[in-house]
């Protein structure tokens, strides 16, 4: 056994197949994929990368799949799956996903094209060791009875990054108990009957992942982490202008350069900040120096026409325009940021209660405000150089429709 | 200045006042009234004192003045209420708060009679050093403009236990953000006008203490904490059923010995352990040793009438009596354990929102469902010797007048 | 499995014989025990208990049982003896050692008196889980192949109390890497060869407890933290003082009152506290409320004639007498305090070098550098009350035969 | 005041100077260089940069101030000079030093050039807020009374780095008290006169930082911190494998390209491995992979010939040559890493025992027993691909004259 000195989980143990995964060229590539792309800006300690929360997501479902007993090959692929789980990922991780799927139609989450290549290492790796790549890929986009345990409300995902993220930032708000977690998770049959490790092989039977009874403040814990990782972590307005500007960059880049969708999901975050600035250096010198853009307008979905919030990435360009246009700008100078509409995942979990598993929603009042609390906090900005923060503010309003609030501007 | 080390704080610096007070008898004493009581029975490195508690107060109640720019004798007198707010509590804290107020008529934090007794070294050195010990009494008891700095909503009390609590039961739930707390704190006057030395020395003016702006997160998070360390924590069903016992041993206690209420209270913990093994041995004994009586009833809001839920000690103490003859066991078997309603004191504490301060519970979607949270959570138990729950439970389902439910025997 | 959190581990996890351990009236008396004796009179935080830390040792004895490839009837062995290493202390622990010692000739780790008494629940348990009482008395007086583990120079012991003591006060010098030691922990025979489960299990075979090679830095992490803790916490003058006044208003207790040393021996903490307040008021009362003697004389090693820092017990109560008739003392008001010669045991562990298995200080140039630390740090100490300082100093220098020094007055 | 989180200390607060500094391209770069450089190959949780690091060094710089008393003009001059003492460094740090000194005659704390240029920002906003640049890049460099605190033997350079290491590496052994340091610094004449503030504004007077009477223990644990993290983090025998390509790598970028010197070290890390990937793909491409060389000799100082001990680059790079001449393999694929002498520069802090300031190796034992260690850790290093390591060795040991040794091969 290899150990791993991690500075959340201490010391992280890996198998033979583990340490081989680990040396592969796909795996070494996260460790060049910051964790939070662009909330370092905001947290300058959140410098983490996706190499070593992978390597904390491979610890908890190791520890999730020995308390579920569940062991030998199906333990192997899930272990092998919560490793590979983040390899899909684009440079700066979340912040080029959506362009990644419009150019390929595929989410980070969706890597049987990259685990099934038989050209590739990681595909030699899992198969020299007798696991199905097809199967590890599956567990990565949530399939099986132990898919949702890799990729679901309750995975062993979020249970690493929400403690690292809340370590790496300082923020005290991340703090879930994973060690009470990983161990309280069952396998249910749809029937209600236990015995975890029967349902997994049993490939008829509907089974669901929960919480053991006892556990309804557990699972809120999670929820609420999660809404106040949100809040102050996750959606700081000062990492979304960066976010926005960052992908605005990305845009430009593929369009001024003949670098294909595919190439560009395999870049590292190096390769792509040196690429932006040596390219879209309007965009790219900023991000890199972090003299960002400033907020025009920033306004809550009481403000927002319906049709706005649901807004696409075309309808955004089109209104950055107008705006640019009206205001007498660049039109590179105008970012539409429209975030989607608030969910919150979590909300979905299952526990017992009483005996009888039940969608933490139904089972906690708390939901209902959190999901209202996830609705006020929703916020749509417009970005600008600080210099024109005032005709781009009332070319916005005028081209978004926003209604007259008393919330004063940033 | 001397400092103090401290597992939560790092160090805590005393100014002379500080020291003096710290030496005090009455100060002292703290070190042998542990902050969680019978919670270390369930959480057993929860062995912290009153004594280090009350340094951490005192420590965030210096950084929140010098936060509002409040400094001089009105500082002087804050600092001080916030070493000495807890030195009114009885042995074992909070457990014997409702016996030591039936008895004397005054709560823990209405210590006038200990500030201002001019025989005590207490009141001495504040003298001594120029404070008025009326006043500093005034301030735990929340009076005046920074009285809610030491007693109220968002005061620095709560903001260390909910750490303090955390860091030594090893829950991951109560981590506020102190750091931000004591600094985003100011005085707004009732006509929303701000600047906060002057208002405190202004004495007709309405003076609130609130978060600025920005900050409904930062309350939610304290709000939030409250409620999970409530349900995982401070109302394990353990620590209840441990606390009952003690109360009722204490009740025992006080009936067959001439010990009166004011000898009663300046007792410390060990000094009543010893006591209660000596005097009331049925209960004491077993309190030493955690062998305690086990759960007959454990109730839901729901399935529970009305006026049972507003029971005031002697209805209990009725039930009690009436469940244990029903049942055919002895009197003192039976502890009948009605919580008071559920409240979430942190809903009132006031954040500015778009310029205007607001209570917290208006500002935030979330309190309603913490709310509702805290009132599922509500239980009555009914407890006693393992050998003797079945006839209790039913005995005691049929006295109180318990609706049938689904919920299983605990 | 049961789970109990814990402050520095996490979650320690009891199999069915632990579970029944716990709730043994010897094992729930360490909940009284304080860890630190009087060290919480400088470090208030620091008020952890035998209880927490029996737990702890106990879960780091399973990992590293797991670690070494033992299992079975030998590792349930180590691990029960790892959970009672400590049930028999006296109140404060090493502070009445001495006189337990003297009255009973037994130390804390010789507990075959208590293990193996039929009568006691503690052996009832083990008996009917299937263990011998005798073998678990053995481990924990470090008898066997693994006897080691539990109580010898790279005991799980004093991995888990560094830690939990650095914890615990704030200070940060107690921080070794307990995961990493439990896991490169290995068993070797007398001719270097390997096998851990082998070895163990052959009685014929001499059997070493070592650290795996490429831990030279690791063991001389334990012997600095050990070192470090002893200047900065264990050997803190303050909690010396007091624990000489511990030791002394003890030795009149049993002079005075006709407890015998097997009851004084079963007392906690609590009991000793109530018992030296009534029975010993004068240093009693002092001890509650932390109104220490003060230090008339502060001595380094080179200072006293060898003789006397040889003294035992009974030389340092006739130079006590002496001294306080010299200075016109009561006898009662003045202290003589000689520590026994420095030692570090753990200079002697063993780790493995270039393959082969050697002594830390052969392997290790800074064992010769911390022994001298230790020698340099030793003090002998004579404490009063404040008033009789310079008196009782005088005498005490004189009678003492104390050679001149430049160091100050303390 | 601006608040930034920060993972080791909590919150930094900046002044508006500071706020302006941080707001540099020269200071913005930092966010781009791994505090770290290579250790991240084996501890893949410290990625934190000279960023955080410098605000940490910013924060624990103005503590140090108000601790001695020192205000107004001087403490600015010291608080600028902690928060910029780093923007010297160049891409990777310490890794690429050595090159840089080579070539332009400069260390990273001789920032001069970049502080006093007028053209520059940092020059601007230093006399922007009437600050002498000179006088700031003179503190960096260790001139003046209070340079000693940010560059010497107490600096809170090193009281940062060593617990932000540790934080971020998962390795518990740097834990120093910061707190505690940062308030037992006093200033003292060359007479041993005190009086802090005023010896600093006294030109003519000799002054030395030292830690105040009680602290040799204080002063121990720095001094070891580092050993310790020297040995298993600093000087981790993978990081130095890759550091020793890097620096390769580097050599033969700037022989390959006409980037000259100073524009190699403006360079941020991201463009740097850019670069050497693109340029120098044998090695670049390998330190991306982490698909580092092996270890063909790793040769204790008993083994090293006195002479090879003090080689500089230039006999090491002849070494290279004729090894790879020797063994048959290509030039570029030996690498021969010669560590300087080891030395221990916390040894000389001062600390005062019995009123006189001492230097710590005349004050602790434990400074020999340190600096032996330092030594036997000390260790030659030759590196090559896997496949080549037999040969490399053979010819290595022959032309590097190393004595034979029982040490087995890595």
């Amino acid at each position: 056994m290899k150990a791993i000195k991690d500075s959340v989980h201490g010391h992280v143990r890996l198998g033979d197949l583990a340490a081989e995964l680990v040396d592969t060229p796909a795996f070494q590539r996260l460790r060049h994929i910051k964790q939070l792309s662009t909330v370092r800006l905001v947290y300058p300690s959140a410098n983490h990368t996706r190499f070593e929360h992978s390597l904390g997501v491979y610890h908890l479902a190791g520890r999730a799949v020995d308390g579920l007993g569940v062991d030998g090959d199906t333990a192997a692929h899930v272990r092998a799956a919560a490793m590979l789980h983040d390899v899909g990922h684009g440079p700066y991780g979340h912040q080029t996903e959506g362009i990644i799927r419009r150019a390929t139609g595929r989410d980070h989450d969706d890597v049987g094209w990259l685990l099934t290549d038989a050209d590739r290492e990681v595909c030699q790796v899992l198969e020299r060791n007798g696991l199905d790549p097809e199967r590890v890929a599956g567990l990565i986009d949530g399939a099986g009875a132990l898919g949702p345990l890799v990729s679901g409300e309750l995975d062993v995902d979020r249970m690493d990054y929400l403690v690292r993220d809340a370590h790496h930032t300082g923020v005290p708000y991340g703090t879930v108990d994973t060690g009470r977690l990983v161990t309280e998770l069952r396998l249910v049959g749809g029937d209600g009957a236990g015995g975890s490790a029967d349902l997994v092989s049993d490939p008829g039977h509907a089974v669901d992942l929960v919480l053991d009874e006892g556990n309804v403040a557990t699972a809120e814990s999670l929820l609420v982490a999660r809404s106040l990782m949100n809040a102050v972590v996750y959606r700081h307005h000062v990492s979304r202008v960066a976010g926005a500007m960052l992908e605005r960059a990305c845009e430009r880049y593929l369009d001024r350069t003949d670098t294909d969708a595919a190439a560009f999901r395999r870049m590292a975050d190096h390769d792509l900040l040196v690429e932006l600035r040596e390219r879209v250096p309007a965009l790219g010198e900023r991000i890199e120096r972090r003299d960002l853009y400033k907020r025009a307008v920033w306004a809550g979905i009481d403000e927002v026409p319906a049709g706005t919030v649901d807004a696409g990435r075309a309808e955004e360009r089109t209104a950055e325009r107008e705006i640019a246009d009206a205001a007498g700008v660049d039109r590179d100078a105008v970012i539409v940021d429209i975030p989607s509409r608030p969910t919150l995942k979590e909300s979905g979990s299952a526990v017992v209660v009483d005996g009888v598993p039940q969608r933490l929603e139904d089972a906690s009042e708390l939901v209902t405000g959190l999901r209202a609390a996830e609705r006020r906090r929703w916020t749509l900005g417009v970005y600008c150089p600080a210099e024109r923060v005032d005709p781009v503010a009332t070319a916005a309003r005028e081209v978004l429709g926003l209604r007259a609030t008393e919330r004063p501007a940033p």
